[in-house]
């Protein structure tokens, strides 16, 4: 059995591909961190856990604030619908496997390490360049350069090139939110509609709240 | 001395008003929280030390948490301009003077009280009327009505719609936000520029970092 709410939410995605984006906060120590990523996929979409995936550089504060606690909420809106979706529930970072100290205990049922590998063949060669970058938030010394463009992994054309995607792929990280908590506010029926769900032993309940 | 990378914000504000929602982070025991708030204003906008302003109801779940926890950081991404702001610093409520024990230490030299009744004058009668709905997040009991509009203050009809406005000017507060860091990320140049702010003995300074 599936979760009720995803269809209603991947119903506005399909329309509305280029709401691709939500804001991702955690908790360093007791500062709440904000920022943006782009949703990928989910997966488990048939199951009652459905998962949530983007991804991440293990190397920028993020992945050390979600090693140090897990708990995230997202805040997704919709505007062309008019939906607000947050999802409030645990992350986890699939980094490359020399990073084992970073890895939680990921959902069974899925080969991550495969998955980690398909995303990074499936990202733009932009996005994949991203990930050889010196660490991110660090101070940029003048004239430091970085590839613009890297192939998916094996279709190197040289050495540099081939050490480079190595590197990327090293620091390339899925980010997976297991979702336990919804809100969902619908903006354009007056008045607005708020919908919550929570999963308990494995059954979302909904609840219609005040808005 | 204004803050330097505050023009550059409101420039891509002026041009897009519509860009005018962003995510707004808080920490609720060790859980972050995070939604959508409507930007209304800045204050001390010639200042080393300006304020954004958006509002909110008392008695949602963030007001708390805030009174908790006065840390916060909003993500702001103005898609047309490619621009991500991202603004870390302390929150504080301006609520009606009922709710003493919510005011922390507001910044000096503004006339809190009349700010937040011209705001609640300002905002939209529909925005007034949902400050007198049931208590935000409660199971919504079928068949409950609250008003869709609401005049300013003194404007009101008759004595029910007094008392519907009253109700709603003493839930409705300001959220005042006291930036202390800034991260601006351009996604438009290639590679991405990414710049940081933070304020130290009333001076701003700016370091490139990288993306
Ligand atoms: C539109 C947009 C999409 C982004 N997508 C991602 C993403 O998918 N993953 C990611 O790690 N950062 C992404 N970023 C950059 C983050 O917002 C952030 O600047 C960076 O990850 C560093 O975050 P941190 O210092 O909190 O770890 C994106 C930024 C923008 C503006
Ligand atoms: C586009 C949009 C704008 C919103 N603006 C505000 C706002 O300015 N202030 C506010 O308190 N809630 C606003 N909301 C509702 C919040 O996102 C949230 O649902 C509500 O404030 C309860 O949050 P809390 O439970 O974390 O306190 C807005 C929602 C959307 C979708």
């Amino acid at each position: 059995m599936s979760a009720g709410w995803l269809a209603r939410l991947t119903q506005a995605l399909s329309k509305h591909p280029s709401s691709n984006t939500y804001s991702l906060a955690t908790v360093e120590d007791k500062i709440p961190r904000v920022r943006t990523v782009v949703h990928r996929t989910f997966l488990g979409q048939d199951t009652p856990a459905p998962l949530l995936v983007t991804t991440t550089d293990v190397r920028t504060p993020k992945s050390a604030q979600i090693a140090d606690n897990w708990n995230t909420e997202i805040c997704w809106w919709i505007e062309p619908t008019q939906e607000q979706w947050r999802i409030t529930g645990n992350a986890l970072l699939v980094p490359h496997s020399k990073h084992t100290g970073r890895i939680g205990e990921l959902p069974p049922g899925y080969d991550w390490t495969e998955e980690r590998q398909r995303t990074f063949n499936t990202v733009s060669g932009r996005i994949r360049a991203s990930f050889c970058r010196p660490v991110p938030g660090t101070s940029l010394e003048p004239g430091t350069t970085w590839p613009e463009q890297l192939p998916p992994l094996g279709e190197w054309k040289n050495d540099v090139e081939r050490e480079q995607v190595e590197t990327a792929f090293e620091n390339f990280a899925l980010l997976v939110i297991c979702p336990l908590e919804v809100d969902f506010v619908e903006l354009k029926p007056i008045p607005n509609i708020r919908t919550t769900y929570a999963i308990h032993d494995g059954k979302w309940e909904e609840r219609a709240v005040v808005p």
